[in-house]
């Protein structure tokens, strides 16, 4: 449970590491396969590859079938649970997250990627209870990639085991940067100025890759493809892009922060993930934050 | 053929566009499969994953076996063909491209990624005849994405046509880049101001995506995954990196230049591809040059 989560709820209650999430996580890779199955439909129809204005006719599209698709199978397994999802949200639903089960639910992460057909496209869902996660799926649907995890049992990769690197030297890490969507001058000054302070003469890193997908980003960090990642709200990111990464990093032996180096809140559009609290510090030393 | 392979030779002949390097094309394929398996089995090693630091032998190591593999076999074919590698010139084999059948060869691009178990690992055969590439291979051993082409016969991945995606606005366009390996601040500031060249209020493009590796940035364009993408040799290419990628680009209709906008010589360490000659001609306006 996030310190900040646990400081607003009057009597806080420790989730249960026993099996009592497992149906939801059940629930949540079969839904999310389901909705891959949509996202790889409308990825390679004419319609996406022909056009690529109609293609971003298409994304609202897909994201909002995809989105109901998730919504109204999880509601109807768990009639009790509470939803938060980036199409709804952007319908106008109040995102509010309390102690009630919470799903939250990113249709389709990495819209640039999908318009253009780039193949790194996500289903993002997390079960959130007392306000920390306790299942987190990330399937990138293009290449077939299942990313999943459950509190304290681990995170896997279409089943297997996956490991952070354990990586602590900046200057041996690789980091998986974004770019994000504002094109302001003062914000992409920053955006620029934070990838350089790891990009340079004296504070080398191995490099940086960028792929437009900030769930997945979490997922290379998680699996020890890539050491590193950073994100803040300017990027356009959201508790949707980030709830269920944060679990399958911190699952997977990963340090999950606030980009200040505090404790990480997902609410707050703010995060940064590490392989290991050595390198999670001295990312947090080096950023000039960004609301 | 490239106008500058044309202007040095003294009776330039054009290749027929017969069947006559079909052998050439499914021997390159085979033997990039087959390097392929060898890389993949490196990537998943224990050796790899335990520790990155071996992994950096691990590199140099399949780097050498993978390119001697490729030669051997193409030479037992071809006897009387000339070969230019990534490894043999390391080990400070003469790098020159004659009238003779060449092939050009990375065993091993993205070696990075490799090291990090970053999944964009390819290999990279070309075959030049007269200096104009025929054949061209790029085989992303990881995510088992096999890219082809023939000159005249089309581009494919995994034996599917594939097509530029015919993008003319810079502003719609997503694009491919590298940060290069230098860690020079002069060379850094060019790096990041070409960059931003296209990254700004004014000149909005919808993205970037960074890959590291040349040969797969590539195929990117090819498939209209990416609509474009530029390197210098400042970046840490050569022609190895490139040669096969600039026939696949071709071959899907995409437009193929040096940086400056001038005609692509593969030996120049400079390539600009695009999914179109207006927005190639946009990058080459806007880029900084490097040498």
């Amino acid at each position: 449970m996030s310190p900040v989560g646990e400081d607003k709820m009057a009597t806080p209650v420790k989730v249960a590491k026993t099996d009592s999430w497992d149906d939801c996580f059940h629930a949540a890779v079969e839904v999310a396969r389901q909705a891959g199955e949509e996202i790889r439909r409308a990825f390679s129809s004419e319609k996406r590859i022909e056009t690529k204005s109609c293609a971003v006719d298409l994304v609202t599209e897909t994201d909002q079938k995809v989105e109901k698709m998730i919504i109204s199978t999880l509601r109807e397994k768990f009639p009790t649970h509470s939803f938060i999802g980036e199409e709804s949200a952007a319908a106008g639903e109040k995102v509010e997250l309390t102690d009630n089960p919470t799903w939250i639910i990113d249709p389709l992460d990495g819209t640039t990627n999908f318009v253009h057909g780039f193949p790194f496209v996500a289903v993002s869902i997390a079960l959130s209870v007392n306000k920390e996660v306790v299942v987190g799926v990330v399937y990138n649907a293009i290449l077939d990639q299942m990313f999943t995890g459950q509190l304290g049992k681990g995170a896997f990769m279409n089943g297997k085991p996956i490991r952070v690197s354990g990586q602590e030297d900046i200057k041996k890490c690789l980091l998986i940067g974004e770019l994000g969507k504002s094109r302001v001058k003062e914000k992409l000054d920053k955006v620029f100025s934070n990838l350089r302070a790891f990009y340079n003469e004296e504070n080398k890193t191995h490099g940086c890759r960028v792929l437009g997908s900030p769930a997945l980003d979490m997922c290379q960090v998680a699996s020890g493809s890539g050491d590193a990642c950073y994100m803040f709200g300017a990027y356009g990111i959201d508790v949707w892009d980030i709830a269920a990464g944060g679990l399958i990093v911190r699952e997977s032996g990963g340090v999950v922060w606030d980009t200040t180096g505090g404790p990480f809140d997902m609410m707050s559009k703010r995060v940064l993930c590490a392989s290991s609290e050595k390198l999670a510090r001295t990312i947090a030393e080096g950023l000039t934050q960004m609301d």
